[in-house]
């Protein structure tokens, strides 16, 4: 295989992922039909500009990367204001931003991010997974934050243009990708508590390895304390905000200093069992009718609506083999289940570690060992094989050439 | 009066308050005597360099002053990294911030802010309001933000070199003032969700008029939407963190939409009443025992420690006239009060605004009048009266000289 580096050759490199066809049936039409440039919108990809970076970097050896401290040799920024609307989209070289110290982002956290990659197949075609998930969530996350909306097909072409242009920055590597951060700011240089009359979208792309140094498949331990939570009904939590990330912070040291790696965060008066670190979470049991079952906490306001959680959730449907539940579960009914020997694996579920078994909980000063690794894990490792058999080895039959 | 404009006279010139004598014996050791430059710590005011800004811009006219969109002409930051520790702080023109994009402050709110004031006095001496009380404050949430912690009086030093350096900035007027926005981000340059390992102090300041254009004392209505939840135990409404911020913009306009000025933020199955906008919240009444009583939400978790609010505490409890009582109330509570004609003022209480009376309430698809401006507000008109003499008259008989 040689990488395809012509531009005109482009379409053909970066693909959007629409999956296998399993998973096809069960998605959103946006989804299947990517958005075609909408001439009237704002911010069109067909006016962006480029500045090529004169002095590209090395690319580093992917067996070294660590996750999200390298980044490319060019970054997308698309500005707007109020009274000029949105600008022409610019690739650029990756330089510092020039921001008015007032800047609502820096003072009251008007910001949210989206966290998505691009896979380099073993054919060298580059594909991103399920773009429009990340477009259609960023979108509802700027109506929530107050910053203005945009064109969610447009922002991916350009976001495609931009991976085009550092196409060599995708790892030669089936265990590293290329992190795409789209990041949207409020820029109003003032500092009532209002609607920004400013704002500015930027994306960066960094070359990735496994997100826990442990590596994929080492197991990690929780630290479940009803005294943090992540989030709230009535607040946030369902938006990639960054308010809802900073202050897990020191929680996750805390973690740390109780011998923990990660936060199993909790939620209300029956301790609820809703995400873990910065991960949707899946629990795979023998419910108490005795039958198989694929639990994930619902959509309820508190939970980030994750795209490789509902790529799970899609898969496992799609399969048919075992019962597939959105639903609350109490700390009281894990720990119940546990005891009764029915829970079989336990794992987080994210973009950047894709899936992370759990090995053990930390409650009240005990314990709890969770036979996820005893279990194989089958489950965890299979879904982690289909997604990267999706992602990396994109073979001909998730593929069928008609769907594109 | 002539302004005192000589830097040898800094001293006389900026003065840090001690309140009145009454507030004086409520108020801890460490706003009595504020620290002195301690030559071990980081960040010392001694290292400050000072780089003057050779394109002074013309002062604003108080009478046509904006909150927060106009600033002086120079600006104080202050670096730190892991390696390094603190670099000298820097006073140096007004300007953009060179930010790396993947700084955390831009991704996942690593930042945090205090809101304080300078005042000109009729005696033309500029005074800062209970200064320590923003430090702390801050360094509290510096801690929480798991961001470096810092030498409290050596920041509010280089603070007051800057106020010095812009002194001309500071109003020369009774109703306005130069409002003072320390401001700590991280700027660690790389994606995990983690401590970060560079991060900026920095501190703008800004003349301003009254925080709301309607003046102080025309009462505001507010929406009370139990949907809306600002903060909730085990998070960090306690803290001034951006995070608290941005994401009640949304609520905001959605309480400007329904006919209201600002959100009654409710928390819990109680619908317990909390803050104002961005305010602490004050209920006067009388009880149900027939007592005259001030209420304010306690600091459980969820509420801002507002140094208006602890001040406005202070002065009620140093006047001995009426119960002061720190307290939940529920929305029940108070509407059986307004409907008993128990409530005799409802106000917001805040460095930006000072004192703002409630005129109204919208609650479930009902208004409810609040008797706020037919009571005067004699105990908010009072209040605000009391802080201004503070903060702007400086009557002799509230600072005895043997005070300084």
């Amino acid at each position: 295989h040689t990488p395809l580096r012509k531009k005109t050759q482009f379409k053909k490199t970066i693909t959007v992922f629409v999956a296998c066809s399993a998973l096809v049936r069960l998605l959103p039409s946006f989804f299947l039909h990517p958005s075609p440039a909408r001439l009237s919108s704002p911010s069109q990809a067909a006016d962006l500009t480029i500045e090529r970076n004169t002095k590209c970097k090395p690319k580093p050896d992917p067996s070294t990367l660590l996750f999200g401290k390298q980044f490319s040799d060019h970054m997308l920024t698309i500005n707007w204001s109020e009274k000029g609307g949105w600008e022409s989209p610019q690739i650029k070289p990756f330089q510092n931003l020039s921001l008015h110290p007032a800047s609502s982002a820096l003072h009251y956290s008007v910001e949210l991010f989206e966290g998505m990659k691009a896979y380099r197949g073993v054919d060298n075609h580059i594909r991103l997974f399920r773009p429009m998930l990340n477009m259609e969530r960023m979108h509802r996350s700027a109506g929530r934050s107050s910053l203005p909306l945009f064109d969610k097909g447009e922002l991916l072409e350009c976001i495609k243009k931009l991976v085009e242009i550092d196409q060599e920055w995708v790892p030669y590597s089936q265990d590293a990708s290329l992190y795409i951060r789209p990041t949207y700011i409020g820029t109003e240089p003032s500092l009532g508590v209002s609607r920004p009359g400013k704002a500015m979208i930027f994306v960066i792309i960094s070359p990735v390895g496994p997100y826990f140094s442990t590596g994929s498949f080492n197991p990690v331990s929780l630290l479940a304390d009803p005294a943090f939570v992540r989030a709230w009904k009535g607040g946030v939590g369902a938006y990639k905000m960054g308010g809802n990330y900073g202050p897990t912070i020191a929680v996750q040291n805390e973690a740390v200093k109780r011998g923990c790696q990660q936060v199993l965060w909790l939620y209300g008066q029956d301790e609820e069992i809703t995400e873990v670190g910065t991960m949707n979470l899946f629990i795979y049991w023998t419910n108490e009718k005795g039958e198989k079952e694929l639990v994930t906490p619902p959509l309820d306001g508190i939970i980030l609506p994750g795209v490789t959680r509902q790529s799970l959730l899609d898969l496992g449907r799609s399969w048919g083999e075992f019962k597939v539940t959105e639903r609350t579960m109490s700390m009281k009914e894990l720990l119940g289940a546990l005891d009764a020997g029915r829970v079989l694996e336990v794992f987080g579920a994210g973009t950047a570690c894709v899936v992370c078994p759990v090995g053990s909980l930390l409650y009240k000063g005990k314990t709890y060992q969770i036979p996820t690794m005893q279990n194989g894990p089958d489950l965890a490792k299979r879904f982690y094989k289909e997604l990267t058999d999706i992602q990396v080895r994109a073979s001909p039959h998730l593929y069928p050439k008609s769907k594109y």
